[in-house]
């Protein structure tokens, strides 16, 4: 893929001679520029693939809903549905619908309805606590199979239902993704146990970075566009979210930790010790983010020393390329299995991460983080083939799980981050000189 | 590890010229005894370093019980305890006491005491359903951080309680493992609501094979020359699990698929066509013992030809060796990040499954067999530097992860494999000619 970047006579002709005081595209100059037009035609192309993969080919038009299991040609291979995916669908399809022009088409919203029709019908369920819960996994025609004892199937759904009310213009739907999260709230601040954990002596509550990643986003979900009155609703909540991300930084700045404690120390053992490279690189452009909305450059240059930097440096494998996907701080083996494996989505997150990080910034080495990623990720996870991304590499970056969607690959990683990019470097390119 | 086998001149000169007509060590003669008296030599040396590997590195001596997260040079690098773990080294130390000579020492059964001791107190919680729970994790000091909602954590209780009654001739030991048999007995076959799962629609009953397989090797272990009142009161138990284990049997017998319907019928999707060969040459030699229990030679032939040769047939890889972790009957991609690994444990399951055919039947391709998989263990698995084996390796047969003891590796099947095949052998050159 080397020959991605090369400089074409014919785009040479047309050099833009962009400034290189740092105010747009930083000190770099021409040849950014045209590695980060021909970046963006490769994104812009992959998006559209993307989406016609997952309009051909996951479409229940019996049951409703998505499927989620599909192999790599295409063919559904598992006709269980995953909640997370089901939400996260609905969830793309409405954002693409409602924000990039070529993706306004009444295919696209009718299949977010449709999967948001499915998902309300059912993917609550009452639990023992009396409140609701969702499953983690249904059967095609919509039986809980399984519910975990976590928050993440409520998350994804409220991402849904939130992003359809905005499309469809529906109030009601939007209460009840504020309702939704109310019980989230609840449960994560004041009392779990409607989770369905039994409490346990040695199960001590921990500050698992996923759960505030999860809130934060869910308060930028929300509270985008909505108005003062929703604003407000959620501005602690936020502001909470980040301060208990910011807790993973550990081992005197130097690592970002997966879990810590409530009262802001190392873990012991694994659990402590644990880090998820594009865990924390996520975790950064979130952050990023919220520096942004707020103007607060404090958090934006800890967002990208500690949540970008930090990760890159210990998980980026020096020998073969890639992110790991976990690692121990202190250099002990990971007990999971997978540890060294290449997925596809801590990728997608660097991309994002790298690329916000150097539009807010013009750093020329958050640009060449960025193109490292990229170089990696496009010649590794997309399938010339038949369309979409593998997800799962050996460390050796072979291909390893062959399969397009799976119990926890689903149309969200690959297209976020594609549309996520082609919006900053439109950004970037539209105020190039 | 081809030398392994080589034929020094100093074995040669003692040529044992064995029986060919299959009455003892089968037709294929002379080079075979030399074979396997290597190949027990090399067992007995390694059942010994594994044996003070543990002795040496997993006993706490503050807090009882053993350290099972135990790193590639023996340090501990996390404290938590495995209960399926501390339930398995008490049940190994005591077999070990029991049954060779050359562990009946103090050391041993101190240790298995301990280890019992530290279960008694601190395994059991009472659950919501007020039935006795085992936890599936303790801290260092015995307080439980995780319960599973399976019956697993209970089945290693048992095996590890009735082992250490036999050596200490506690008979309430016995009758406190008997006792926790009918609670995991009402479980599976009446009522499994106490294990702590909500009932969802979609979640019908399976036979999942690990259940009628964990059963048998316990009516296996509590009968075991106990007299004709405790084999009566499981006869009944241990028939039916073999008729569950042989509902595996699928395909029109081509295929053993590890979750079936309670009706004997395939389930649909993955869960259905996943095919684990490592755990199918287990419920192989399980069935082996049971039909020379009963001498029912049908059996007999069954285990050999369809939960040995079938898993060996599609679960070897005939590109790098060594058997697959998870595959899927379909040739789809399983969905475990991990199906292509190589682990120990199936290794381990195989060596105990093809030798033990093999002493039973003295079919020569089984003592092929047997020898394959040898050659492939020994030249992977075992750490010549630090002692006791490594259990995770790449699809190439690459360590993958490097500790020698973790949340699902102990001191368990290494030594039983060990022991198991030394045994075996001692019966097999003790009766060559």
């Amino acid at each position: 893929m080397s020959q991605l970047f090369s400089v074409s006579l014919k785009r040479c002709l047309h050099e833009i001679h962009c400034n290189t005081s740092g105010a747009s595209l930083g000190p770099e100059g021409t040849m950014s520029v045209v590695r980060l037009e021909e970046s963006r035609e490769r994104i812009r192309t992959e998006l559209d693939n993307t989406v016609n993969f997952w309009l051909k080919y996951s479409h229940d038009t019996v049951h409703g809903g998505f499927f989620t299991c599909i192999g790599r040609d295409g063919k559904v291979y598992d006709e269980l549905k995953y909640v997370w995916l089901q939400g996260r669908q609905v969830w793309m399809y409405c954002r693409l619908y409602r924000t990039m022009d070529r993706f306004r088409k009444p295919e696209i919203l009718e299949a977010a309805k449709a999967g948001g029709a499915f998902l309300r019908k059912f993917a609550r369920v009452s639990s023992s606590s009396g409140q609701w819960k969702c499953a983690f996994c249904l059967t095609r025609d919509g039986k809980a199979v399984k519910i975990q004892r976590t928050i993440f199937s409520e998350c994804f759904y409220i991402m849904a239902m939130d992003e359809l009310s905005r499309v469809t213009d529906d109030k009601d739907m939007q209460l009840e993704a504020e309702q939704m999260m109310e019980q989230i709230i609840y449960w994560v601040r004041v009392d779990s146990s409607g989770l369905g954990r039994p409490q346990l002596p040695g199960d001590f509550p921990i500050n698992s970075m996923a759960v505030p990643m999860m809130l934060l986003c869910l308060v930028q979900q929300l509270t985008e566009g909505r108005g003062q009155e929703v604003f407000q609703k959620y501005r602690e909540l936020g502001s909470w979210c980040v301060q208990q991300i910011l807790q993973h930084i550990q081992r005197d700045g130097t690592a970002i930790l997966e879990n810590v404690s409530q009262d802001k120390t190392e873990l012991p053992g694994c659990q402590g010790r644990l880090q998820n490279p594009g865990h924390a690189l996520e975790a950064g452009w979130f952050l990023l983010q919220y520096s942004t909305e707020w103007g607060d450059e404090e958090l934006q240059r800890i967002a990208i020393d500690k949540f970008m930097e930090l990760p890159y440096q210990r998980g980026w494998d020096k020998e073969h390329g890639g992110l790991f996907y976990f690692l121990d701080v202190d250099g002990h083996c990971p007990t999971q299995l997978e540890w060294s494996m290449k997925l596809w989505w801590p990728h997608c997150e660097a991309l994002i991460a790298f690329l916000m990080a150097y539009s807010q910034t013009k750093k020329p080495e958050l640009l060449d983080r960025f193109f490292q990623v990229f170089e990696y990720t496009f010649s590794h996870f997309p399938d010339a083939k038949s369309g979409e991304w593998f997800g799962y590499l050996t460390q050796e970056g072979k291909l390893a799980l062959d399969f397009k969607g799976g119990p926890f690959k689903g149309f969200f990683h690959v297209p976020r981050c594609l549309y996520m990019c082609e919006r900053i470097l439109d950004d970037l390119l539209a105020n190039k000189d």
